[in-house]
Parts: structure tokens; sequence; C-alpha cells
């Protein structure tokens, strides 16, 4: 028996006990004829005490100690008499009577301590070793807390977890597909699934009702920081539901998260957004509510002021940063800077301060005069003190630079505390978005996501304008969830095909088996998925997907600690019945 | 508001409740001016009643409907005069008051019953309709039951589900592996995992100490009727333990799952069977121990005993079939046309009748007097009325088709119950099997397993006898699950690869990074993988993992219902820069 007890679990109450623990050196030190070591396992430190002086042999054993050495001892527990209340086992120590060195370790690439010295790449190559440090743990024990309870609720409310295929079918729109060689069928390729959609759409026309599935998906596309090659969703189906049956559900199993994991009630319904009022107050359709400082359209207060700027812009609009008209002039170009910045892409920054004696300062003074500023004051909701700064420029672009300086003044201001949560329904998304690209319409969510009942007669005059029945969940301005009503009525999925350009041979050859599926009796249905990677970098109060992964992959979809992907012998190509085109040198 | 009770929980106790179902038509009956509906979901059937005869507006909607079309019924909760006690809703019907179709259906390519008059492959074909038959979906449901009682149970004991990559790193060792080309590491591929083996020893390294996963593997391999190329695994590993710890665990777990799916109850520990007692008992080291009829080996009974057959023999051994000594000459020929089928390979079989009144009739009569009968049936525990069957030739082969006929003999005589269940660890196998083709040692679980301690010395002088500290969980003669403890010690595991006729450089190419991560501390370690779809089927009573998996592939790797696998576009072969080679006609 390695250990009777871990390294977490002694107490005073377990005093003259003989124990016996084993797990790594974290730390030595000697002291009067003493070697005090802390041992370290999943659940804790306890300190041993070994008295080198008296014990000969235990002397030699410690000598050989190293940091992240691995022993098992026996000895008695006791009372300390310098107790460190900041570790829960810290009023004993285990006076050690025998000693073991199951494994000694080599000098660790960086220290395993909570901050440690190891860079990213790293602590990636030594993912074994990051892993072994208290925050990086936490993160996947946490990970499986919530996997764990997204279960427990989903099972409490009938719902069956179902696996689908991994091996699936590559289809002419998955350009962003792994493909898979098939040895039994050369020639011919599996693609790892980007979502389980059509099985989980296929389980509903099967009458399973509730489906879920936390399941791995892949996509083999460009990585942004934030992207993986493969990632794990929440993956869920209900049959015979409409939009706010699926809300209801899904908003109590996040609460149900809430509550086991962070203690965290919310005693209200979520609020529910429109994509429209999102766009227009928030310039995002995921807009992070924690704060107010709405946006403010100035494009009618602004016609014909002389102000070139403003007149030629199709959209003008700003926000008001409470008690910031004390910012100078360096932090006014800062954030000048921070809005000209590429990915941010506006022209400039126009401010005006609403001092507190009452005056105004802006960067527009010679185009506007008093009384215009106290009009967009008013405008605005801004009281002396306050500062308003404005955009101008083309709609969209201009709307999401000034959700950037909006997220950036609520930093700056302290409004976006990690341990505050605004979640967020945001609901009625456009069916459709034009893609200048292609000249055609695209499915803004996929095509199986069906139109809003009372929009349908639009889908033939004015398709831009038709709602879908599709809907987000937001909290904190990050996306952690989305889904949507599906069409069920052939009819109205073959409209959809056309609205989007395929032919019927096309919808035949990506679809057909879907489409051949709700010819026997399809029920209404629809679902959502979250980004589990996601939500646990939420829970956790980190920005980065990666730290809650345990293996995660690096930029360019790499695993640096087992150096893959990598080549592969020749041997197996032709088993496969593939090769190498040329070098594109 | 599709509905307000599901069709399977309506009750005498909501006697004229207004309520609203939706489901699937499942029958139609019209009798005495009424239709008959009986309305299917997930969770039952409920029978409507529809009054065509003075409601117009209802038979006309009536007549429309056929098999599996989808409704939504509004009516009234009332007592059922003719009741049907074999439905929980049999005591009531509900008589309609409104009426939708939902979506129509065309006829089912086969009847969705219990009992379908579909074959196989139009069965996979149409999979979703499949899935709608009670027995199907029961089996997935049982799944869903059995995967989420795992997770309770070793939630409670500590262990962590951690997921681990499916793009991972191919090895020259994995010529089963299925590989997938990378777009953004052209030339180069990820491997999909046949088992997480080395990221769970790697987070026994990181200090994990307990964890699980139920997870996704694959294998390219030429498919036997009851395997699949992806197929799932509760994969475990932990810490700080010896075999008999982990034994006792999963153990636990076994039985926890019997209790809460079956209620069955096993106040017993699982006997433990060396892999040598298995092999000589039963000739398998998966034996159904639900019935006794143990091998007798019978070399020493037989030398120089005049018959050729038995005496050129390395091996004879026979069984004893209770009360089977009235078999007639048919039943023993057809006895030997079994064991003489190529997959069972025995050239013929003896046997000796006990008769009830004392005397023998055997096939090789002429060569064995009463009196070596007499020897015989003591040396088989045989009473007068048994049949002894006697198999003789090369040893294993031998052994392995004695053990065929023991199952065969077991089901005719009713030994193997569906609903017994006896589990047994098989336990000690040996470390490494001789391998003729290669002319070297191959490691019988992998190169990992640790050897027995008591058995150390015997590395170097007879490695063939060398037994390991590995343990299958067999239940029934069905392997459920099998593991080991792992070397940790970095010497050991040197030595092995050598005697498993690696160069340094080979160990180091495939499996360096492990290698690497053992010297930074990694603790003594082992573990446990169950196959879960095994697992489901023997819960479920039937003989095919396939019948427990939602959307199963068939003997050739396909997916008749989606398709695949297929050929993919020139142009994503072009992106990740390979081509097929000629067709080899």
């Amino acid at each position: 028996m390695y250990r009777s007890h871990t390294c977490g679990e002694l107490r005073l109450a377990n005093l003259n006990q003989s124990v016996t623990l084993s797990g790594w050196v974290q730390k030595i030190r000697n002291l009067g004829g003493m070697t005090f070591i802390d041992l370290r396992d999943r659940y804790g430190i306890t300190q041993l005490v070994l008295d080198v002086e008296s014990r000969k042999d235990l002397s030699e054993e410690a000598r050989k100690l190293g940091r992240e050495y691995v022993i098992q001892v026996k000895g008695k527990v006791e009372e300390r008499s310098n107790k460190n209340g900041k570790l829960p086992t810290g009023d004993i120590e285990i006076l050690v009577d025998e000693f073991k060195l199951l494994n000694p370790s080599e000098l660790p690439p960086f220290t395993i301590e909570d901050e440690t010295d190891g860079g990213d790449e790293l602590r990636m190559k030594y993912r074994y070793l990051d892993l072994r440090r208290n925050p990086v743990r936490k993160n996947l024990e946490l990970r499986h807390k919530l996997g764990f309870e997204v279960r427990n609720y989903l099972n409490q409310q009938n719902f069956i977890e179902t696996e689908t295929p991994v091996l699936i079918k590559s289809t002419p729109e998955g350009a962003r597909d792994f493909i898979v060689p098939s040895r039994m069928n050369q020639g011919e390729f599996y693609a790892l699934p980007q979502s389980p959609q059509v099985f989980k759409q296929l389980l509903m026309v099967a009458g399973f009702d509730r489906y879920f599935q936390i399941v791995k998906c892949f996509r083999d596309e460009d990585l942004r920081a934030d992207r993986q090659p493969e990632f794990t969703q929440i993956d869920c189906e209900m049959a015979f539901v409409e939009q706010q049956d699926i809300l209801e559900v899904f908003e109590g199993m996040t609460k149900h998260l809430f509550k086991v994991t962070k203690n965290v009630d919310f005693d209200f319904q979520f609020p529910q957004m429109s994509y429209e009022e999102a766009m227009k107050n928030y310039g995002s359709d995921k807009p992070d509510i924690r704060f107010e400082m709405k946006f403010v359209e100035m494009k009618d207060m602004v016609a014909n002021c002389g102000f070139k700027v403003f007149e030629d812009a199709p959209y003008v609009g700003g926000i008001c940063a409470e008690g910031c008209a004390g910012y100078s002039r360096k932090e006014l170009d800062k954030l000048t800077d921070f809005v000209r910045k590429p990915q941010i892409g506006a022209q400039g920054l126009v401010y005006v301060k609403y001092n507190t004696d009452g005056s105004f300062k802006s960067s527009v003074d010679k185009f506007f005069d008093e009384a215009t500023f106290n009009q967009w004051a008013e405008a605005f909701g801004a009281k002396p003190g306050d500062l308003i700064l404005i955009l101008a420029g083309q709609k969209s672009k201009t709307q999401s630079a000034l959700c950037e300086l909006r997220l950036e003044m609520g930093e700056r201001l302290g409004l976006r505390d990690k341990n505050k949560f605004s979640p967020l329904w945001v609901v009625d998304f456009p069916l459709l978005e034009w893609d200048e690209e292609s000249n055609r319409f695209h499915a803004m969510h996929h095509p199986f996501t069906s139109p809003k009942n009372e929009d349908l007669a639009l889908l033939d005059t004015d398709p831009a304008k038709v709602r879908a029945n599709a809907y987000d969940l937001v909290i904190n301005g990050v996306e952690i969830g989305g889904g949507s009503i599906r069409i069920h009525n052939d009819e109205l999925q073959h409209k959809m095909f056309q609205l989007l350009g395929f032919t019927e041979e096309e919808a035949e050859n990506q679809f057909g088996f879907l489409m051949n599926a709700f010819k026997y009796g399809a029920p209404p249905h629809g679902g959502v998925a979250f980004g589990f990677d996601r939500l646990v970098s939420l829970f956790a109060g980190i920005d980065s997907i990666r730290d809650v992964i345990a293996f995660p992959k690096n930029n360019s979809g790499r695993d640096v600690m087992i150096d893959s992907p990598s080549p592969v012998a020749e041997s197996q190509l032709d088993e496969l019945n593939i090769k190498m085109k040329q070098s594109k040198q």
C-alpha cells in the first residue's frame, strides 16, 4: 500500500496516528539537525520532519533528495509548534520513521510553483510538468466539475447522452474539414465532424426527444490566438419545442452551473435583447452588459454641421465615459492610438470634455458651439466631469470600433469585474447575410435555421430583413453558446436552399440523407451548442481556452510536447494508396 | 407550446384535464364512428379518440393520417371503458378536440414495431427510423444510463475526467492508425488514437492521481463481425496503487453498475483466477464461469494406450456433459461437425457415453476397456447418464477447440443464462509472448506493463515465464476490460525495450517523450480500460456491439446511411498536397 492518506487530509484529529504518505518533494529545508520537506500531491501539501541528526539512515536518504523526487514515508502525525494557517494541513507535521525513494527527478526546466518562471513554449513542451502546478490543475478540475454538472442537470431533464460518429462524411461545403483516408475503401475519405449537427437532427427524427453530448469537434482552419483544431462542445437538441422552451432549459443549466461551482444565484430571468438592439446600442452581437455606456447615434444631430468628417460619414456615434473629463492630452492621444490600431480601424477620435465647471473642451471646438455641446451632453446623459468619445465612418466598421472603445473604457473604469456575471440572450438574429464576394446570401447560422413565422412573407420580398429563430447566450461579452429552431418542413427547406443559391442537385448531394429523413415524420425541433472550452475559461476567470485544455495545440496546430503532426512511413501511405504531391517549395 | 404532457405520463389521476400531446401515429383504427389513434413518443403510447361522426373537421384531418405522421392534439383525459393493462397509460384516453398535422410521413421502408420486418442493411440505411423502435432506443437509453453512472461512481472516488487529444502522433508501430493529413503542416499527419494510453500515463506523471475518460478510440483494421473502426472506452489510470487497489476500485464500479441498472447485488468479492489456471481448465483467458464443466487433461491417462491419435497428440483433454449420454448418433455427428468447422479446427471428436445402466459406449471402444472408461469417468467426475467428449491434438489449438465445445454444450444444457452474471478477474498474464513470425518477443499487453516483482530474476533467464501485473475483467466469458500496473522505473523500462528487440534509437523515436517525462518524478501507477460498447451490450443482454451504437458502421467500415467514406474534391486533396496513387486494379 503506497499511502494511508493523501497529502491534503491530515488534521489535528489525526494526532499520533501512524500514517503512510506518498508524493512529490516540493521544498526541502534544513534547520537545527532536522530536515523539513513539503510533500505534495493533488490534494495538498503536508510537512515532513526528518530527524537526520539522530537517524543516520534517514539523513543519508534525505541527502539524495531534490525537487520533484517521488517518495514514500511512514511516520507519526504530530502537532506543529510553528503552525501554518494558510495550509489546511498546517497544524500538523509527520515525524518520519521510514523513508523510501520511489523515483528521482531531473531538475525541472521551470519551477513547479503557482507563479512559474517558465515561458509559454517551454511549459507546453513539458506540459506534464506544467499540469503539476496548482492553477493549471485547478482549471482542469473545474472542467471536470462543469462537465459532470452539465450531465447531472441534463440527465435530470430527461436528456439522453448519445455518441455520434467521429468518422463521418466530407461535404463539398466542408472546406475546413479534416479528412481521413480509408484503408479498406481506398480512394475514399472520412471527415471529422465540425459539429454533430446533422446527427442530432436525425436523432430528433428518431424520436429521441432530448439529446445531448459533450463532444470533440474539429476544424482545420488558420488558428487565431484562441482557437484550437479540436475543441469541445456541449451539443444539445430537443423536439416539440419553441425558442422559449429551449432558452428556459439552458438558462436553467447555466444557473445550475453557477450555483454549484461559484455559489452564485441568479434570482432573475436572463434578459433578452434583439440582435438589432445589440448592434445599435453596443455595436456587437455579444455585448458585455456588466456596464451600460450605450452608444448614442448622432447622425441626426450633426446634419449640416459644417464638420466634413461628420457630414460625410454614414454613421456618427459615441459613448459617455463617466468621470473621465479630466483625461490629459496624453491619455486622449493614447485613446486615439487605440482606435486607430489596424484591428480596430477607426480614422480618428473626437472627444468632448464636459468639465466639472460646466464648460466644454473638445477636439472639434471650432465646428460646434457650447449650445450644441450642451445638446449632445443631454443626448448622452452626460454630467459635468464626464467625457464624450465620438467615432464617425462606415456604419458597421465604426460601430465595431466604438464597441472596442467602449470595452476599453469599461476596463479602465473597472466596470468589467471578473467576479460579476451578466448573462444575456441575444435573439432575433437575421436569417441571412449578404456575401459581397460570392454575390449571394449565406445562412447566418446554418441552412436549417428556421425563419420567424411573422417574417415568412419577407422571404420573397426582402430576404435580408427576415429574422431567424436563432439565439446566443452571451455572458460578460463572451459568446458561450448559440442555436436555433430548425426547419422541419420540406417545402420551406427547399425554399431556403433556393435562397442560398443551391441547385436542387447541390442540395441533394450535400444534404440528401437529412432531407430524406425529413420525409418520414420529422418533429419540430431545435437546439443549442455551447463552447465547452470557452465556458470553462469564463468560469475559471481566464482569457484563453488553451489554459483549460489538458494537452492543447499551439497556433500552428502543433502539439509541441509529442511533436505532432509528423511525417509518416511511406508504407503507411502506400496502404492508403495516397502519396504526397511535389513539394511546393 | 407543443405539449403539456408526454405520451407516457397521463393516468387516471389526470381525468378531465385538458391536455396537449404531440407525437407519432403508431396505429389507427376506425370503429363505430370513432377513430382510435395510438400516439407514440419516446416516453410511451397514449390512445386518442376522434369522434369523426359528429366532428366533420376532425374526420377530414383523420383521413389524411398514416403511420409515422407527426401530429399535435388537444383534448380531455377520459377513462377508457376497455382498459389496456399492458400500457402504463392504458386506463385513459384523450377525447380529441383540436387536431394539427405537424408533419406527414412517407410509408416507412419497414414497420416501426418491436419486431420489425426490415433486414439489417435496410435498417442501417434508415437508422433514424430503426432508432424509433423501442428495443433499439432502449439500448441507447441504457448506454446513457451506464455512462452516467460510471461518471457518478468515479467522480465520487475522486477521479477527474480529462479529455486527451484526438489528433495525436502516428508511431511506426501504429500500423492500424487512422492518419489525418494536416493542411497547415503539409506533408505531416496526425493520427487518431487507438487508446489514450500515453496521455493517461502523462497525466499520472502530472500528478492528476486519478484520471478517467469515456472516450472514442480508433483502429483501422479489417473488421470482424463485432468490431467497429471507432469504439468507446472507459479509460482509467491511478497513481500510487498496486494491482489489488485497482481491482477493488473497478470491482466497486462494476457492482455499482449492476446495482443501479439491474438491481443485482454481488455480495461477494469477484473471484480471481490466474491466466495459467484459466487456460488449463477452460482453454481460454476469458472463461465463462456461469457453469463448471472444467477440462480434464488426459495425456497421462492415455500414455501407451495403443490408440495412435491419442499417443501422437501433445494434448488430450475432455469435458463431461452432464446427462447427455442419451445423445443419438445424429446428435454426436453434429457435434463432430461442429468441432471440425474451420474456425474451430479440431480433427475429430471422441465420445464416451456413460450409460444410465452403468455401461459405456464410445467411439474408441476397440482401444479401451471398461476398466479404463471407469477410470476416466472417475477423473471427470462423471455419473451414469453423462457424456464425456474428448479432443486431441496440438495443445493450444485443441484447448481452444475444447473451449468452444464446452461453450456449445453449456449453451445446449441451458447453463448460459443471460440473466445470470458471473464476473471474474483473470490475473497473472504472461508479460511476453513469443512471435514465431518475427522471431522475437512481443508485449502481451503493451511495453509499459510491469513484470511481477517475484519474477524479475526470470527476465534474464526465462523471459517467457515472467508474469505481468496485468488483469482482465471477464463477465460470462466476455472480456469487459483489462489493464496493468505500469513500469515507472527507467532502468526496467529500458530492459523491457531490449527484451522486445528495440534498439535504443527505436525506443527513443517511438516513446521518447514518455521516457523523457519519466525522468521527472513519475509516480508508481497503473490503470484499466473497459470496452464501453461491449459493456453496454452485456448489460443489454445482446450479442452485438452494433446494437448499442447509435450510428454504427458495417463490416467494411461504411456508414450506409450517410454513405461514408466517400471521394472528396480534387481541390481538397490539393490543399493537403496529397494525391491518389495509380488505381491498383
